[in-house]
């Protein structure tokens, strides 16, 4: 270690999730046991906090604390959304320095690696010896070179969850239920609604994902088929849905209804394409009972729904990234992006991929992940995804009924 | 008992619980103990089921399914929407009797409450041994004459928790949030977002019940006013909501913009008013970063949260509703509805209510629940929910930050 800059800096950037924290608590737990590390620094909402020198001093924080943190959803340092370009990052950079931090932790997604990339180059080039680390979180599940992302985990549970009680609801109340789930290009959490199913005729029973042009004619066709055979019909959406030329599924119908209540097409935060789905549904096919729901932030940010698997490999990839910087790996390599790598049936290993290995690229789901029809996932999915969904997964149970003879009727 | 009507029925009605399948699996448990009671019949998608003749015989299910069942959310018979009049209620009689049913349990709300009513009057009035107990079920809160109804805790532990997560989130990334919750009449489940404040300027920070009329300039002048306070806002909204003259907020702000794409306002399963309330904010208080959840099914659907008290008091009152039924209760009362009374903090006791004390009325917010300000909620209400909630409840944690002087800024 450089003589100076033997301070660390830990941020956490973009959306937040279930086990953020968990990484947090991972890289400050970690580092602090650290002889060589003088002080352990956290940047209030990600990279807006170090251009504003906005740190905390995360050295006195107890441990326990840190414990009880590690459990709470959300990151506990504040994010952003800011998107660094080269000046951003030479601010960065430049402040790095006036701290002498000579360790740098990053907790994020796509943006946030690329974030870490270009700082690791300025770095190199001036000289200046910093070791940074980018640390994998989206519920996304969208980052090459990783089995999956921690954060993903968890909010899959919470929409396979949610699908398994919107589809007794349903079966309650027979009719359409319709749910739009986060996911702009990728699909992977649409598709953990599929782990909510449980027994063969349960829903969700069609799955539109942004890895598959959608048409509105063949879903309205998929709707009714599924609508006659069961008598309801229960569909996970993506918000990223789209047409052949791209175009987001809400902007269109918007326009074509020529209703503007949605104006400025918002896929998050807003219910516009639940509500025009469902008034399509409606006209179309002259359904009485359609309802939509938009699972919104609840997603990502529920207290009470997270994953076991989820939150200790959300710990690892915080502790394992301050290993890698201390020590290397097992090829000398102190900079890069943590990954999850997955060994067995369930088990996993962790490794360091170079940073620009990572950073900007956007993984989408496998073809062998979705059905040939295109509305459905396949064995092989549910495989990938059942492990890491942990243990306690509630479970629906039916009445297997007698019927009993009519004495008045027919 | 008359001889010849020794069978049990009883059916589910109205919407969907966590809790519900609790009281089916009393009653069944409790019915099938009686030596008396030859066969104990299931009606699905409640009354539509009973003029149908669409009943099952559960007198063979096993006692270990109807205890997964129980721990299952929604209605495992099937539920209906129908409001039967005096006419559907005279052929549900005319089915009971052609059945030999001696004992009819209908667990479900107002509406179900007064079915029950009317078809114990037809009983009486011919001379027929018709023993009827509803009981209670709705997220809403609703009966009056009941300390509070099953299902309401479990619904309202979902809500605390989502908001509990959705202030970490926005505390994350600040803004504004608002999500929209169920309850049309009654703020019980709105306010329940309350229970999922910890520290000081934690959100929600407003919250507003149909319990209060609500002003569309009061409501803006409230968020900017929180807004320049915290630098964020989180908004807890009934989906009652309503001016002075009773008209539904979400009609009143689709007319004022002249939009249409919500149309029909319907309150449930659509996202029109939360996305026309973050609009408001967006356009007339220029804050940029608004966004609107509406909570909509997932809230008295979702598989896995559900308060222990819930579950242990629907139990209850489905074996008390049994047990009432054939013994009566102190006064000699074999027909009635059963309430929850709560006797000490916290413990209950139940009874049996004539049933006109609760048929077909609506209870609301006490005013002693209701802040002064009409948009917070006040101690006597978290003492009256906080048990209801149950055990294990999340709880989040924060970083207590010693801040660090900054080098090169200021």
């Amino acid at each position: 270690m450089a003589a100076g800059a033997n301070k660390v800096l830990v941020a956490q950037g973009g959306g937040p999730t279930a086990v953020i924290n968990q990484s947090l608590a991972g890289v400050v737990l970690e580092a602090r046991r650290h002889l060589g590390i003088e002080r352990v620094y956290g940047a209030r909402h990600g990279v807006r906090g170090i251009i504003n020198e906005d740190f905390v001093d995360l050295t006195a924080e107890t441990s326990h604390n840190l414990e009880l943190i590690a459990g709470t959803p959300s990151s506990a340092l504040g994010s952003t959304r800011d998107k660094p370009d080269i000046a951003y990052c030479q601010q960065i950079f430049k402040v790095l320095q006036a701290h002498d931090i000579g360790y740098f932790f990053y907790i994020g997604g796509n943006d946030s690696s690329d974030t870490v990339r270009i700082v690791s180059e300025q770095a190199r080039a001036a000289n200046y010896p910093l070791r940074c680390v980018h640390i994998p979180k989206t519920i996304d599940n969208d980052l090459v070179g990783n089995d999956h992302t921690p954060g993903f985990p968890s909010a899959a549970r919470f929409v396979a969850q949610a699908f398994a009680g919107a589809n007794l609801d349903n079966a309650s109340l027979p009719g359409i239920y319709l749910a739009v789930v986060m996911g702009r290009h990728a699909g992977f959490l649409t598709a953990a609604s599929a782990l909510g199913k449980k027994f063969p005729d349960d829903g969700p029973h069609l799955i539109y994902l942004p890895e598959r042009v959608f048409s509105l004619d063949k879903f309205l066709a998929d709707v009714k088929a599924t609508y006659e055979r069961y008598g309801r019909c229960v569909i996970a959406v993506s918000e990223g849905i789209h047409d052949a030329s791209g175009e987001p599924i809400a902007a269109q119908l918007a326009k074509d209804l020529e209703r503007d209540a949605h104006g400025n097409v918002q896929l998050s935060g807003s219910g516009a394409l639940a509500d025009l789905l469902c008034e399509e549904i409606k006209t179309k096919l002259k359904i009485k009972r359609v309802r939509g729901d938009t699972f919104g932030y609840v997603q990502r940010s529920f207290v009470g729904c997270v994953s076991d698997v989820d939150q200790r490999e959300a710990r690892e990839v915080g502790e394992k990234a301050v290993q890698y910087a201390m020590w290397g790996d097992a090829s000398g390599r102190t900079s890069g992006s943590v990954a999850i790598k997955r060994t067995g049936f369930y088990s996993v290993d962790y490794e360091l991929l170079p940073l620009d290995a990572v950073a900007g690229k956007t993984r989408t789901m496998e073809d062998a992940f979705i059905s040939e029809s295109g509305t459905d996932v396949t064995d092989a999915f549910r495989m990938y995804l059942r492990p890491l969904l942990g243990s306690g997964m509630p479970e629906a149970f039916r009445l297997r009924p007698a019927p009993v003879a009519k004495v008045l009727g027919k």
